[in-house]
């Protein structure tokens, strides 16, 4: 059985939220996997106990540091060992869970899962996000959605390896399209580091078709788009942001692309971003994440651990960064 | 009479559809400006005919040299004096006309301007595209929206206090709210060149109101939203590809609220994006502008032009300056 492990005090609405993402999760997928509430033990317990629940699908570890979100990521590993966010990936380092997941300090997360589960390559330095984005055509990966900044043109070539085996082994794309968020198609435009990039991924095995523009992202151009954490978690918020102002303006609109829209578009249900490039499924959960997005977080992060998404990307960046 | 010099072989649909738009804008405000294109003389003239135009509110100045969207910015004003784009610039300097729209090169539009009008102010390093974007509340000011790369901490100020001109000057906003734009709302969280600006904006005299994400910049958190020209070239071409498939998926809905939407989010209406920080008006109008941008861009440059928005901006951005 698999094993999720969830930190009850990640997010902006914990620990209700995370409660109640966690009982509907198990509910709806019944013998398929449990979940370990990684959190202050009577308040969680409580928690469930409030919401009806007293199956053994949930169990609860005590874990009571409270984390903030401005905390500095690698402080958190150190100084709070018995927060639930450090508690979740300190379970699945003993293989007590397949995978953990948290809405909490994003960062502090990436930084605990590198220390406590390691790179899946010593080669790749600098891990990032992979996040599955809506588009006009089908979802696209967006890597890095979040985790750095002040990239070298090598590590944008690493975010667009794993960003490509990411899309390959998750959304089933076969030589996914790999493009470089840029401000123009051309070669020499954009920052250096951009132009830098381009000479290096026009020379990779990767299926390069060059730069697209912020239009081409939405159109769906591109299967993997590729480009620093900073401009990556801009474009990932923009998104969102769009599907809540057309939500508050129009509602979910009754036609078939309406509901399709509502469906692609809404963050809630993709299931939190992966991070790519460790030994272990570490997902990062919205920060706003309600029982919804919970719910679905867990969810991935079942489908996830079970199809080894994470091992099956660190073992062809592996290979990729060897040859 | 105020006199607009019109780029007619500017953007992707030229000449046609810039000859369209100048025949639209001045026969709907009749007496108030007069368009000069300057393009192939016998090419323009032909196609004015064509959509049996034979007022005298345009005239025509032969300029057969066509810029490519790839020549670089600097060479083009060298190598293509004769060019519709230069020759617009050159017909601004001598007093002929008081502003020049380009649908083309923006970087050589951005050059041109630079090189023939000059900057309002020596400390003015790397005068940045303004552009007013639409969001959820009113409009805001987008600067870069693309003209610069790689930008310094100081320079980004400087788009800061152009923007935040702009705004004042263009929008009417009193003490316009000023914001980066960043992947969290900590001063210590992004790039180190934006947290670098985010110490320099706080003893600035501004009113810095701190980070905006991608979601707070939909939203309309801000009136003006600095960033890289990079990023903000990003941001404004996702902005157009929301509502471009928005208008794919659903058209114009017909509601207050869908008028309203369709009306403000177009980015044909928008009339394209000031030069900031010249002694006089350039605008870049969009590459891919129809009939309907290149009326709206004429319509903004006059108006521009006759409340010297750029020359406000101008002398405000010198006393900033120095002070």
């Amino acid at each position: 059985m698999i094993r999720i492990a969830l930190d009850a005090l990640g997010g902006d609405y914990a620990p209700d939220m995370v409660i109640d993402g966690a009982v509907r999760a198990v509910k709806a997928n019944e013998g398929k996997f449990q979940v370990v509430l990684c959190g202050p033990k009577t308040e969680v317990e409580e928690g469930l106990k409030k919401l009806g629940y007293n199956g053994d699908a949930i169990s609860v570890v005590d874990a009571p540091d409270f984390v903030a979100m401005d905390e500095h990521p690698t402080e958190v590993l150190r100084k709070k060992p018995n927060s639930g966010l450090v508690t979740c990936v300190g379970l699945q380092k003993k293989g007590l869970v397949q995978a953990s997941v948290s809405a909490g300090n994003s960062g502090a997360m990436m930084a605990s899962c590198l220390m406590l589960l390691g790179r899946s390559s010593e080669n790749f330095a600098r891990p990032p996000i992979g996040c599955a984005i809506p588009t006009g055509k089908n979802r696209a990966v967006l890597v890095d959605a979040g985790a750095n900044v002040d990239e070298k043109a090598s590590v944008l070539v690493d975010f667009a390896i794993a960003g490509s085996v990411f899309a390959e082994c998750y959304l089933g794309y076969e030589k996914p399209k790999v493009a470089l968020l840029n401000m123009g198609e051309e070669e020499k435009k954009g920052p250096a580091v951009i132009q830098e990039a381009y000479q290096l991924l026009k020379n990779s095995s990767l299926n390069f078709i060059g730069n697209v523009e912020g239009r081409d992202l939405i159109a769906g151009e591109a299967d993997v788009v590729v480009c620093s954490g900073y401009t990556g978690n801009v474009v990932l918020k923009m998104l969102e942001g769009f599907y809540e102002l057309h939500q508050e303006l129009f509602g979910t609109i009754d036609t078939p692309a309406g509901h399709r829209f509502a469906q692609m578009w809404d963050y809630r249900s993709t299931g939190g971003a992966l991070l790519l490039g460790l030994n272990g499924t570490g997902i990062i959960a919205h920060g706003r994440s309600d029982a919804k997005a919970i719910e679905q977080a867990v969810i991935a992060a079942y489908q996830y651990a079970e199809s080894k998404v994470a091992e099956k990307v660190g073992q062809k960046l592996a290979e990729y960064k060897q040859s």
